[in-house]
C-alpha cells in the first residue's frame, strides 16, 4: 500500500536553514510538489515548514479525513491529527457537474436553475477516500474519523430512508426531485414572499440575516418545490441539506447540523420560525419543519455516528469509524486558520468572498449574511458576511475587457493575463490611474444586500489602459471589504485580526497588499490551500475524541503561512481619501430607491429587463429624404 | 491635360431609375469611385446624384478651388460654381506633420506642445492645386477663385513681410518661433490668467465664450510667447493666424478674417479687449493688438486679393485669380450643407464634434464655445459649441477595451471592429444593456466647459460585453448632443434642423439613428464628404463675384445627401428616461466643485496628478511573519 514510501524517503527535506525570505517560495514549491506525490508535508501554525515521514508505530500516525464537497467536485484530505500535517489529497469531479440546462434525460430547465445528482456525491466517496489511503500508505486502522463540509444551501427531497426522489423512476424527469445546488436562483419569488411575510407578521429574525433572506436559502427552495411540484413535495418524507444527507449515507443516521440550520434555515434561539409563519406563506407549508425536517439539531464537533458497513465498503475505511456532524465549507475554514478566538476575521476569497468570524455577544451588523449561536465554533456567535463577486469580477475583466495588445504581451512574457496585468498595475502609486469603481457587478451581498445594484467605473480618460482598470477593480473589492469590517465594528462586533484564505490570495499578492493598505491592517494568510477539507478533518478529530473540542483541534492542526501583508503608510493615506469617495458613491447609488434620483442602477435594471412586453428591436437603417 | 477625360466619358452614370433605398449605397459607392478617378460628380441639395462631363465652351465650366488645411495634411477640392459639382480632389501631407516631441533640429519640446512648419503649408499649395488641375483637365482660365480654411487657432510669429520667424537661422532652434498648432496646450497658465484677469477687471466678453477661453486661443498663445521667449515676441512684427498667413502668401496682402478674430481672439462688438486688460496681464502685452495684429478685419466672403505671381507659379493658376478671405474649417462647413438659414444646427462629427449654427439675435447659451456677429454667415450671429471627444472615444474603446474574441469575430466576418460591434449593438433595444455613460473621457467642452471631468460608466454586470459598452458610448455622445441643443434653445437660440457632417456619419449609421432617437429629431446628412473644402470653394466663388453672397453660393453649390435618420417612436420614450438619468449624473458630477461630495472626478484627477512630490512606488512583496 505504501507505494510512495521509497520515493518519499529518497526525498527528505529540511528547510530549517533556508532564510526566511526564501521560505515562502520554497513553501509553495514544496507544497505543490508534495501534493502531487502525496508525501507528508506539515504546515502548522508556527509557520515552520517541515516534512516528516510517518512510520509504523509512530504515535503521530493517527489521521482523519476531511471531505470537502464543492460546486464541481469533491476532495478528500488525509490529515495527521497531532499536528495537522496534510498527508495526501485527492479530487473527483461530479459526473453530471452542475445541471443548469437539462436533466440527464434531456428535460430542459428554465433560467436560473442549478441542480446536481446526489449519486455524484456517493461517487466522490468511492474514489477520493481510497485514493488518499492508497497514495499515502496510511492504514484504515490509523484513520479515526471522517468529517464533511458542503456548499450550502444545497438541498434535496428524499424518502424516509434517505433515498433521493430523483432516483425513483417515475420522478427521474422531474427537475424538483433533484438536488437544488446553492446557486439555484429560481426561487426568488418565494424568497420575496418569505421576506415580505416576515415583515408583515413582525418576525424577529430578519435582522439576524441582514434584513432579508436569499433565494438560495432552504425555505425559498422548499416552498418552490411545494408550489411548483406539489407531488414531489408530498412524496418527500424529508427535505434535507446535502451536507446532512451525505453524513446520513455514511452513517445510516439522519442528523441536521446546526450550522446550515442556522445560516440557511432560519434556526435561531433554539427553534425555527413558527407554524403560523409558514402557514402564511402557504397553508400546505405550515408543517414543513415537523413533516419534512427535524427540530433536533446536532452540534458542530459532535459525532453523527459510525461508518456503516456499506460506507466502509465505498471508502475502504473501517466500519464504525467516527463521522462528524456536517459543516458548511466557508464556516469550517475558520478553525483551519488555527485561530478560533473572537475578533479573527477570516476572508475566504475566491470567485466570491465569504467572511466568517466569531464573537462573545450578539449584535446585528447591517446587511450581514447571518449570525448564528454556535454556528461556527460552539460557545460563540458566528457571523457571516460576503461579497457576491470578487475573483469573478477580475475574471470577467480579463476575459471581456482586455485588448489583444495585453493578451499578446502576457503571452510573450510567458505569464497568465492576471499576473501580467497585476505586475503592470503594481508599478503605479495609489491614485495614479485616477479611477474609482463600485464593485457591484453581481449585486451587493453585504451591508446593502441588494441584487439590483450594478457596477460603476468613474474617472476614465482616453489614456486609461487595461492595467489601470484592473488595479481599480482590485481596489474596489478592498473598499467593499473595509466597509464590511467597519460595519461589523460599528455594530459592536470587534475585528482584531484579518486572515485570508481561499484560492485568490496566493494568486494575487498585489490584491492582498491593496487590501492591507486600504484596510490599514496586517493580513495573515492561512497555511493550508485546502482550508475547508482541513477544517472538516479537525471536526472529525473532535468527533473521534482525539481532541477535546474544535478550539483544541484548531490549535493543534490549523495554522497560518509565513506570509503577512503589512500596510504601507504612504498608501494608507491615499486610500483613505479614495475610500471616502467610495463611501459617497456607495451610499448615493446603493441606498437610493428607484424613485429617488440616486437610484439610477435600479432604474437601468428595470429598463434592461423591459416591462414584459418588450418592443421589437427596430432595424436600424437610414431613411431617404422625400 | 485632360488625361482622364476618356475614362470619365466611358463611365457615364444615370441613377434616376435606381430605387430610393438603393440610392444611398449607390451614392457612397459612386462617390468613392469618382473621388479616385477625379471624374465630376455632382451632389446638389436636391439629393439627386448625377455625373456630368464638363466640356469646353460649356457655360457650366467655371470653377473655384477650396483648400482645407487640416491637422496632418492639406486638401484641394475643385468645384463647379454653378452647381457645386466636386470635380477633383487631392491631398498632400505635411512633411513635418505635428511637431510635438522635437523640432526638426532635434530640440526637445516639453509636454503639451504642438507645433507645425509653415513651409509645409506652402508645399501643400505646390502639390494639390496642380494635382486637381491635372487630374480634372480644367484649365486655369476656368478657375475664378481660391478659398482657404484652416484649423484654428493655429498661429505664428512673422516679420513685417510675412517671413515666419522659424525660417530665420538664428531662431530655427527656438520652439516659440514656429507655428503653434490648435492643439498646442502648453499655454494653460496664460489662459488661466486671461480668465482670472477678465473676471477681476469685469470684462464683458466671457459670457460670449461660455464663461472662459481656452489654452488653445490666440491671446493665450501670444502671451506664452511673450513670457517664455521675449526675444521672439520682440522680433515678431506680426502674430497671425495661419489661415490669414497662407492667404497673405497667396496674395501678398495681409488680411485678418473676422471668423478667427471673433472665435479665437476675443473680437466682439467691433473691437478687441482694451489695452488696460492686456496691460493687466503683462505690461509688455498692453499693445499686442496694435503692435502685432491689426484692428482692421476682413469680412467673410470678401476678396483678400488676387493671386501673386509667385503663388501663381506655385499653383499653376493665373496671376490675379481671386483669393477669398480665410475661414475656420468647422465654420465654413455650414454653407456647404446648402442651408444658411437661422436654426440649422450643423454637427461636424469626427474625433471630436464641432457644432455651428446661426441666429438673428444675440444670446449667451451656457458653456458654448463662442458667439460672433458675422462669424459664420455675414448678417447673422454665428454660434459654436462642441464635444471634446466623440470618434476619439469610440477609437479608444475599440483599441483598448475590446477582447481578442471580438477582434477575431470581426476579422472572420471581414469587417472592421467598429462596424462589427455596431452591428452587434444594433440588435439590442434601447435600455437592454442596462448601461449609462458620461462621455467626458477628454473633459467637457460645451455646457460645463471643464477639462477636469472624466468618464463614467454605470450599470455593468458580469454579463456585460463589448457591444453593450460600445452602444452605451454612442448613446452617451448623443445625450451630450441633446443637452447642447436644449441649452441653446433654452437660452433663446432656436434649433430647427439638424445636419450631420464630417467623417463619422457615413461610417456609423447606428450612431446616427441613436442621435435621431435621443434627440427625437430628424437628422439630415451633408452631401459632400469634403464639407470644409466645399465651403471654401463657395467663399472663393463669392470673392470672385460669381455668386452674390454666401447664402446664394450655399444654395447653388451646397446640399444634403439623400440620407435622413428619423426617430423611431418606441425608442424615443426609452431614451427620454435614460436622458433624465444622464442629466442627473451630468449635473451631480459636472457641476460640483472638488470640495463638494459630487466633485469626485475632480478629486480623482488631483490624486492622479499627485501633489508634485510623488511618493516613490513601493515594491509589492509580501513580508514574512516574525
Amino acid at each position: 500500500m505504501r507505494k510512495n514510501g521509497a520515493k518519499a524517503a529518497s526525498n527528505p527535506r529540511t528547510l530549517a536553514s533556508v532564510t526566511e525570505n526564501r521560505l515562502i517560495a520554497a513553501f509553495v514549491s514544496v507544497h505543490k510538489r508534495l501534493k502531487k506525490s502525496y508525501t507528508a508535508v506539515q504546515t502548522n501554525h508556527s509557520g515552520r515548514v517541515q516534512v516528516r515521514e510517518p512510520s509504523e508505530g509512530d504515535p503521530l500516525a493517527t489521521y482523519t479525513i476531511g471531505i470537502d464537497y464543492g460546486t464541481e467536485s469533491g476532495r478528500a484530505l488525509l490529515v495527521r491529527v497531532s499536528d495537522g500535517a496534510e498527508v495526501a489529497t485527492a479530487v473527483h469531479p461530479y459526473g453530471d457537474g452542475v445541471i443548469d440546462r437539462a436533466l440527464p434525460d434531456g428535460t430542459r430547465l428554465p433560467n436560473d436553475w442549478a441542480l446536481q445528482n446526489p449519486d455524484d456525491y456517493i461517487d466522490v466517496l468511492k474514489h477520493v477516500v481510497a485514493a488518499v489511503l492508497a497514495e499515502s500508505g496510511v492504514k484504515p486502522d490509523d484513520v479515526v474519523g471522517v468529517g464533511v463540509d458542503f456548499t450550502a444551501c444545497t438541498m434535496l427531497p428524499t424518502l424516509a430512508d434517505g433515498t433521493p426522489l430523483c432516483r425513483l423512476g417515475e420522478l427521474r424527469g422531474e427537475p424538483h426531485a433533484w438536488v437544488k445546488l446553492w446557486k439555484h436562483h429560481a426561487a426568488q419569488p418565494q424568497a420575496d414572499r418569505v421576506n415580505e411575510t416576515a415583515r408583515a407578521v413582525g418576525e424577529t429574525w430578519p435582522p439576524r440575516y441582514g434584513g432579508k433572506i436569499s433565494s438560495e436559502w432552504f425555505f425559498s427552495k422548499a416552498l418552490q418545490i411545494l408550489e411548483e411540484a406539489p407531488e414531489v413535495y408530498r412524496k418527500a418524507d424529508r427535505l434535507i441539506e446535502a451536507a446532512d444527507w451525505i453524513v446520513w449515507q455514511l452513517t445510516g443516521v439522519e442528523t441536521r447540523n446546526a450550522c446550515t440550520a442556522g445560516y440557511k434555515a432560519i434556526y435561531q434561539d433554539g427553534d425555527f420560525p413558527p407554524r403560523a409563519f409558514f402557514a402564511a406563506l402557504n397553508p400546505n407549508f405550515a408543517n414543513v419543519v415537523d413533516e419534512k425536517m427535524s427540530r433536533k439539531l446536532a452540534p458542530l464537533g459532535g459525532k453523527a455516528g459510525g461508518l456503516s458497513d456499506e460506507a466502509a465498503r465505498w471508502t475502504g475505511l473501517n466500519p464504525g469509524t467516527a463521522v462528524a456532524v456536517a459543516n458548511v465549507d466557508a464556516h469550517v475554514t475558520l478553525p483551519a486558520t488555527g485561530v478560533v478566538a473572537p475578533g479573527t476575521f477570516v476572508m475566504i476569497m475566491g470567485t466570491s468572498t465569504c467572511d466568517v468570524l466569531v464573537a462573545e455577544t450578539l449584535h446585528e451588523p447591517e446587511g450581514m449574511c447571518g449570525v448564528v449561536k454556535d454556528g461556527i465554533i460552539p460557545g460563540y456567535y458566528g457571523y457571516e458576511a460576503g461579497q457576491s463577486a470578487v475573483g469573478d469580477i477580475f475574471a470577467w475583466f480579463v476575459k471581456h475587457n482586455v485588448p489583444p495588445e495585453y493578451v499578446q504581451k502576457a503571452a510573450d512574457a510567458g505569464r497568465d493575463l492576471h499576473s501580467f496585468l497585476a505586475s503592470e498595475a503594481a508599478a503605479q502609486r495609489p491614485g495614479e490611474h485616477g479611477l474609482l469603481v463600485l464593485d457591484w457587478f453581481n449585486g451587493n451581498r453585504s451591508v446593502l444586500v441588494d441584487a439590483e445594484l450594478s457596477g460603476l467605473t468613474l474617472g476614465m480618460t482616453l489614456s486609461t489602459r487595461a492595467p489601470d482598470l484592473y488595479r481599480a477593480l482590485l481596489e474596489a473589492t478592498a473598499y467593499s471589504k473595509r466597509l464590511i469590517i467597519e460595519t461589523f465594528e460599528r455594530s459592536g462586533v470587534p475585528v482584531t485580526k484579518l486572515i485570508a484564505a481561499g484560492g485568490l490570495p496566493a494568486k494575487n499578492p498585489l490584491m492582498m497588499q491593496i487590501y492591507a493598505d486600504v484596510c490599514n491592517r496586517e493580513i495573515f494568510v492561512i497555511g493550508s490551500e485546502q482550508g475547508p477539507a482541513l477544517g472538516s478533518a479537525m471536526h472529525a478529530a473532535v468527533a473521534a475524541g482525539v481532541h477535546a473540542d474544535i478550539a483544541e483541534a484548531a490549535a493543534k492542526m490549523g495554522g497560518l503561512s509565513d506570509v503577512v501583508y503589512r500596510p504601507i503608510p504612504e498608501n494608507v493615506g491615499v486610500y483613505d481619501q479614495l475610500y471616502a469617495d467610495y463611501l459617497y458613491l456607495h451610499d448615493l447609488f446603493g441606498r437610493s430607491t428607484a424613485e429617488e434620483p440616486g437610484g439610477v442602477m435600479k432604474r437601468l435594471r428595470r429598463l434592461r429587463e423591459g416591462d414584459g412586453t418588450l418592443t421589437e428591436v427596430p432595424e436600424v437603417e437610414a431613411g431617404v429624404r422625400e
